[in-house]
């Protein structure tokens, strides 16, 4: 097996042949790797069902093989999500501003790609065909590390799209991938500043918390998502319960789903028993403070450790506030800056909220459950960022690029 | 002293304040903390002093020393730069783009502060003023986190920024001093993820590197500058004369100066001797590779350790390449993304050399010297970023600042 450092310069010497690569060279990559996807689906089948044998051996829970799975359908769906990327506009090579200096100095900020992503992700085999696909679309390299329980099969999508690429002008060395699964590989490869220019964990809370700890290389933070709906008292009841329903029941197990429910205590006293009484038949469990027992006491006592958690599961908890500037506090100190709702009628409360609550993207009426790059019109995504660095929310093609000015002189000295 | 865990939440809880207040209140709170310095002079230089005192009995260099003394002049100069500030245009609160999604939801990617920023630099009264002034202008928080040796100076400036906007409506705990110059408060400071938005270092590649593999908040990486010039055989010699003492010896002290001579072999052959004999006048210290020396043997060996050190003084290390390729490759393997130029009176060679080379700024016919916010029109620098993600070169107010999405529904769910 190749050391981590070996295999990150192979991607870094690799990088600028595909930064100069054409749209139509980089396209014509993806259509062969999407037809390879298809072609190969038997021998990418039976990769995956080795992995899949392991983790059965090893009692892995359901939902974590079902997302290890391949199956013929999701195969397809990778390969459609290659040709939908084809479509995409070039993400890279654009000038974004020209500046004519005084002294005769034309600069010009253009859009370029970063040179080598890394990925650190967990068992789950579409983000190997995700961030390849990404990475051609982009012009970058891309390294992967996945996790030692998807090894078969990330082993198996590399080699199927390599193998695609040898028929085209990009160079295969553009993906690597890590086959050594170990921890120590994984901390060094953290920590590879100069051969790798950006790094996005993607997977659950601790890993991204490892990563955002261990890496030298800067990191885009992605994904922890715990997200509240703020009902005012001049919120429409019918709305707000569609809404805290839809935003806590429809998936509860992804980030955008929401965690807390805050209503104003005016609010509350009129209307929380039906609310509650609405979640409760859709299968959630309540959680709620003093105030909240008071009014419906068939929920849970919910602890200052409530107001931390991220569920992502039919939980909710429940606090009064007594106004929006308690609602934005208690948003502003447990919130993960991912995604935040006020359901009111009144517009002055819509925007103080909008200005007021830190956070990547805030909902006036709306559930929490739109923030993906797909239900922005970004047409792929990189993930859903939870920092204010470089990008911000759901991370379209540009989250992967960056840019550089280049300066056209006559002789220019200072 | 009170501990950093208490003041970076200081500063947390008095951020969203300062990002409300109007561009009118920002502007006049930096007129304000102008005059205050003018005004309150006599303690800057009375408390500047104690810091000099010390540093000349600790025996510390007088270039260090020059760095730490505050005079007339150079307070006058620190409230001109925020005079200069508050002419500036808002940097934030625009709206960069307003998505209509086909389900009735209207989005709107909003430039917002960041919140809170961190400083951590060296001796240098003068960031600590720079950095409050850029911290009130675009509606953020800063923590600052100065030098020991400077800690007078840095309590006098802070405390005189802070009593000019007693008479203003910013929040004065809008501005932080650590003054605790603890190495221990410094590793805790650098941790603080959630309370600190964006960490920026600012001094010498020691310091930089300390905070890139301690820090976890997000650091913008700033500063070290590894740059070279590089002569073809399709190069001008009167110009590339010029251009290398330009970047060598105009100000050998900062990053933006050049340290490696690359020359094409054949130019080489031709007029290395003339133009080394230039630099050596003009008291350039020359370090070349075998086939440098062969040419003009007046020179030192130059090693691999020669091509990888940013000198910062009158030492120039110099290499003969076949051809462009080797110059790009030299460049890429050596540099640090800093600033690079070539020199040429071919456009072809232009052209690739500005796509190959991976540099915040590329240079054609010009001196590397050009790489700063004030000749790149920003009217104010924060720092030149080496890295690539979120800013990339000469930094100006909007480095400072980042994006949220507000979303306007009317009821929409998934």
């Amino acid at each position: 097996m190749e050391k981590v450092e070996q295999i990150a310069k192979k991607a870094k010497k690799a990088a600028p042949s595909i930064a100069l690569a054409t749209i139509t060279e980089r396209n014509e990559a993806l259509t062969k790797m999407a037809d390879a996807l298809i072609d190969e689906k038997r021998f990418l089948l039976t990769e995956n069902q080795k992995d899949i044998d392991e983790a059965e051996q090893k009692g892995t829970p359901k939902p974590l093989i079902d997302r290890l799975l391949l199956t013929e359908e999701r195969i397809a769906d990778m390969a459609e999500g290659m040709w939908q990327l084809v479509q995409l506009p070039d993400p890279i090579n654009q000038t974004l501003e020209t500046i004519e200096r005084p002294n005769g100095l034309t600069m010009e900020k253009r859009v370029v790609p970063f040179g080598v992503f890394g990925m650190i992700y967990e068992a789950r085999p579409n983000v190997t065909v995700d961030a390849c696909a990404l990475a051609i679309k982009t012009g970058n390299a891309v390294v992967l590390r996945g996790s030692a329980s998807a090894m078969h099969s990330n082993k198996a999508i590399v080699t199927v799209l390599k193998q695609a690429l040898t028929n085209t002008t990009i160079n295969t060395a553009c993906i690597q991938l890590i086959d050594d699964p170990s921890r120590e590989e994984a901390n060094r490869f953290m920590k590879l500043k100069g051969d790798i220019d950006v790094l996005i964990p993607r997977g659950g809370a601790s890993l991204i918390q490892t990563v955002v700890n261990e890496a030298t290389i800067p990191v885009i933070e992605t994904g922890v998502g715990n997200c509240h709906v703020y009902l005012s008292k001049h919120a429409d009841l019918e709305l707000a319960t569609s809404i805290i329903v839809n935003a806590k029941t429809q998936r509860p197990s992804v980030c955008n789903a929401s965690e807390t429910l805050l209503l104003d205590q005016g609010f509350a006293d009129r209307h929380l028993q039906k609310i509650a009484e609405t979640l409760i038949e859709k299968g959630v469990t309540l959680k709620g403070d003093e105030n909240a027992r008071a009014i419906f006491p068939h929920m849970l006592q919910a602890d200052e450790e409530d107001w931390r958690t991220e569920y992502l599961d039919l939980t909710l908890a429940i606090r009064c506030v007594a106004n929006l500037e308690e609602a934005i506090d208690h948003i502003n100190e447990y919130g993960t800056k991912h995604s935040e709702a006020i359901v009111t009628e009144k517009d002055s409360e819509r925007d103080y909220f909008f200005q007021a609550v830190d956070a990547a993207v805030v909902y006036h009426n709306a559930s929490t459950r739109f923030t993906d790059g797909f239900e922005f019109g970004f047409g792929a995504e990189i993930g859903i960022s939870t920092q204010k660095l470089h990008a911000r929310g759901p991370m379209g093609l540009q989250a992967l690029t960056t840019y550089k000015y280049t300066v056209k002189g006559t002789g220019q000295i200072k």
